[in-house]
């Protein structure tokens, strides 16, 4: 943070930016799609502009290299334009349209249209891990924004600048565009601001990207709060990746040098870093010495800061140690940066000690050695909920790898065959979310067009005039979007046939 | 409960039900939908045949009436037969697939396919007021095993034998069908059985139609787990009536009436219940009279049970005078039926006492006699969330009404025009539902084919080979169902062009 200071946020300025969201969110919704769309525009190319200035600071806060950061930079203004394409488009209000019968008996039956609406301001907590895409402009802000909630922004304290840049580019944004300053308000501070802006009363949701401890407390206190509000945290986890006995003898290499490359793409600062490893016997054994001999080829990396240093190195220590795992390659903490990891434990102990496998932020992985598939079977139906679970198997393991699959399906949100987990396709498909303790939230994603569904509710109306229905629930269908009507999906508009009669 | 006995389930027997609903989860999204299907059809076919017997017990439970009750056994029944619709066209699973691109530069594109896939067993807890619709083969029930979630029950002790019964026809169908056993239980209770129930390892989210005060204390307990679950709580409102004055004018006998029958409907045991009735100045105060005059002649009901009616009686009175609220007709306490209330405020006072209008379960009604239209949007602003609000309104009160319509689809979940509350009608488009205090998800409707959501959470897979994908995802489209193909909705099948490639 050399050169660079912030002023902690007040509880007044807290308090203000609480009622400016709340006073822009009735102006924001009343807006329409495609002055938000352009908002999502201008913002994304606010970002392309001015990539490299940007890229720099947070190389300066963060460490990470350049054409990682010009790169994600580049994925923040694609995820922004996604969403404007979304909204544009405008079918993700899944409207819903039940016709009314004035001759049905014993009662006329109503006409009832339904869409979603933007829930209210959001509070967004930036990740240190990624300073554009899951920060301040990321993943969180673009999917409230789309869906019309102004947006709160705790910038993180490891890159303070970068987030504070990006902040007054979506306010010129909003300038440029004349949408209300409470649009978007950006708040520096620790864990208190946290607290504080959770705890806000024109607060209605909270999208959070960072540790199971912190994003666990901040939905306890969410719940507590007297109108309680959803808590969107993603919280990491550590990822396992089976490999299964057919394909450790037809590719064990290859799979080897795939793992040992995700296990420290970015020093292993990702979400979806593969922090567990697991296989069947001597030939696994085998391939985990494999994966040892790449690690030890693999130059130490810069952390993110001194502090993820320090819990990375004494993470290792304090986790492997609990769960008597045998160090194969132990990181080395007399260096400034972080050496990757490795550590070994027989599939009977993983079961024994389930409840103390944390993750551990960083590159380190465990290799778990099992007996036999059964118990391979046993340690995979024990496993906490997970972002992501990995298969890697050959045409010869089809009989477990159809035990597995169902089993990997029912713990994790994603499950990758033959590839590795870091690396988050952004697109509609994508679900980056999981069972607890991988978020607070499984029914969400907070990457990919889905993640729009977090900041929304639905309200149906009953016999509205059609001059006071919103344009995507009018008879003629304005903006051509696809709807449920009677229960079957159309873009075709309609007429009402008979006159609506009142029910008195 | 004359002649009718149950025993409090044990601390062993719910554990019991968790391990067998456990136990039942894999099998059941095994089975597919379509075997789903049948069994709901099954338990509606059994409802059916025992309709006027079912009735019959619930009627001496409930003191609601036989018309209304064999009613309520065809709504359930219909319900079932819906969700047994919904999964059968199958859509409902949302199935996105991103084709991959193994050309695409720098780093190929994966195959990405998702769907919604159940959540896990779920605790329903029975209604006090809809003895079969909202209660142990009810909306909450229908709609988990339709999403291939094994329900729990809790009997609602205002109705045990009722419930009992159309339990023992869940389990006969469940044989019948060779379902497992534990893909429905149902145990009988207090609070306290309902608290070990929500606090259940195995659950994994709860369904709740009730009071205010149970159903924050258990989504207060879900939240607090080790491992916490989404509670679905439908807590009823005051269901707010706005009437403008030109409607006033042009049809003011007519909303009286209407009103008063709304409100008295089934002893105003109803959550759509219309506890405010709001209107501006004196002529409003006359329709005010009238429906003072329309309540006179109703006749004392008998409330559900005599808990209920005392809570009434009290209710009436504490919340009355806490708002200082002046009687036009007080509830009489004297009998042993409920005769309808009605008390009266003025605008300026229910803005200041807001805080202490809460909901009072029974045909109470309270008008708040504005001054202005100004005055009537302020109080409209200030309200709580609510399941519905209402607007009565004429083409002359077009200004006022365009006002007000987006003010009342911020706060409720279902806006109605020139209607009333009572009455939910059952179809895709319905949302019964609404922001907290309404309930406790106002992302969600407990009523309709979208109450299946609650019950869901997505899962992608990456690049895993068509035979192990699930049928939905498949590359040929098997259950010719609609699906987003890189972001376009089709039912089309397709081809892969081009075969993948490994990213190793």
């Amino acid at each position: 943070m050399e050169g660079w200071s912030y002023a902690v946020a007040t509880e007044a300025e807290i308090a203000r930016a609480g009622n400016a969201a709340a006073k822009a969110f009735h102006d924001l919704a009343s807006r329409g799609p495609e002055a938000r769309a352009k908002l999502l525009d201008r913002i994304a190319d606010l970002l392309d502009q001015q990539a490299g200035e940007l890229a720099e600071i947070a190389h300066r806060e963060t460490s990470l290299p350049m054409p990682r950061l010009t790169g994600e930079v580049g994925r923040t203004s694609g995820q922004l334009r996604m969403f404007a394409g979304l909204i544009r488009e405008g079918s993700w209000v899944d409207a819903r349209i039940d016709l009314g019968n004035p001759l049905r008996t014993p009662l006329p039956k109503p006409d009832l249209r339904r869409l979603l609406v933007p829930i209210g301001p959001v509070a967004v907590f930036g990740a240190s891990n990624f300073p554009f895409a899951f920060s301040v402009a990321g993943g969180d802000t673009a999917s409230a924004l789309a869906a019309g909630c102004p947006v709160i922004a705790k910038a993180h304290p490891a890159h303070p600048e970068t987030s504070q840049r990006v902040g007054e580019l979506i306010r010129e944004a909003i300038r440029e565009l004349h949408f209300p300053a409470g649009t978007f308000s950006m708040v520096h501070g620790g864990p208190e601001v946290g607290r504080r802006l959770v705890e806000l009363e024109q607060i209605r949701a909270v999208a959070f990207t960072g540790s199971q401890k912190a994003g666990r407390a901040l939905y306890s206190l969410a719940a507590a709060r007297p109108t309680p509000i959803p808590v969107f945290a993603e919280m990491g986890s550590v990822n396992p990746v089976f490999v299964l006995p057919g394909r450790v003898r037809q590719s064990g290499a290859a799979v080897a040098a795939g793992y040992a490359a995700s296990l420290t793409l970015g020093v292993g600062q990702f979400c979806t870093n593969p922090g567990l490893l697991i296989g069947i016997g001597p030939e696994f054994d085998q391939l985990v010495a494999a994966v040892a001999e790449k690690l030890r080829s693999v130059a130490p990396g810069v952390m993110l800061t001194r502090e993820i240093r320090s819990r990375y190195i004494d993470g290792c220590d304090a986790v492997m140690s609990a769960v008597m795992a045998e160090p194969i390659l132990t990181p080395d903490g007399s260096q400034s940066g972080a050496s990757p990891g490795l550590y070994r434990i027989s599939g009977k102990q993983a079961i024994e000690s389930r409840e103390k496998l944390e993750e551990v932020f960083g590159p380190v992985g465990l290799a778990i050695v099992c007996q036999d598939a059964e118990e391979l079977l046993a340690v995979a139906s024990k496993l906490d909920g997970q972002l992501t679970a990995t298969i890697q198997a050959d045409e010869a393991d089809q009989t477990l790898r159809r035990k597995l699959v169902p089993i990997l399906a029912g713990i994790a949100g994603r499950v990758v065959y033959n590839g590795f987990p870091t690396g988050v396709e952004v697109g509609p498909a994508m679900q980056h979310g999981g069972p607890f303790p991988a978020t607070t939230d499984s029914r969400h994603t907070s990457v990919g067009t889905a993640a729009i569904f977090r900041f929304v509710r639905p309200v149906a109306f009953q016999d509205l005039p059609d001059v006071e229905l919103p344009q995507e629930l009018q008879d003629d269908n304005p903006l051509g979007i696809a709807r449920l009507i009677n229960g079957q999906s159309t873009r075709e508009p309609f007429r009402r046939l008979l006159p609506q009669i009142t029910q008195l």
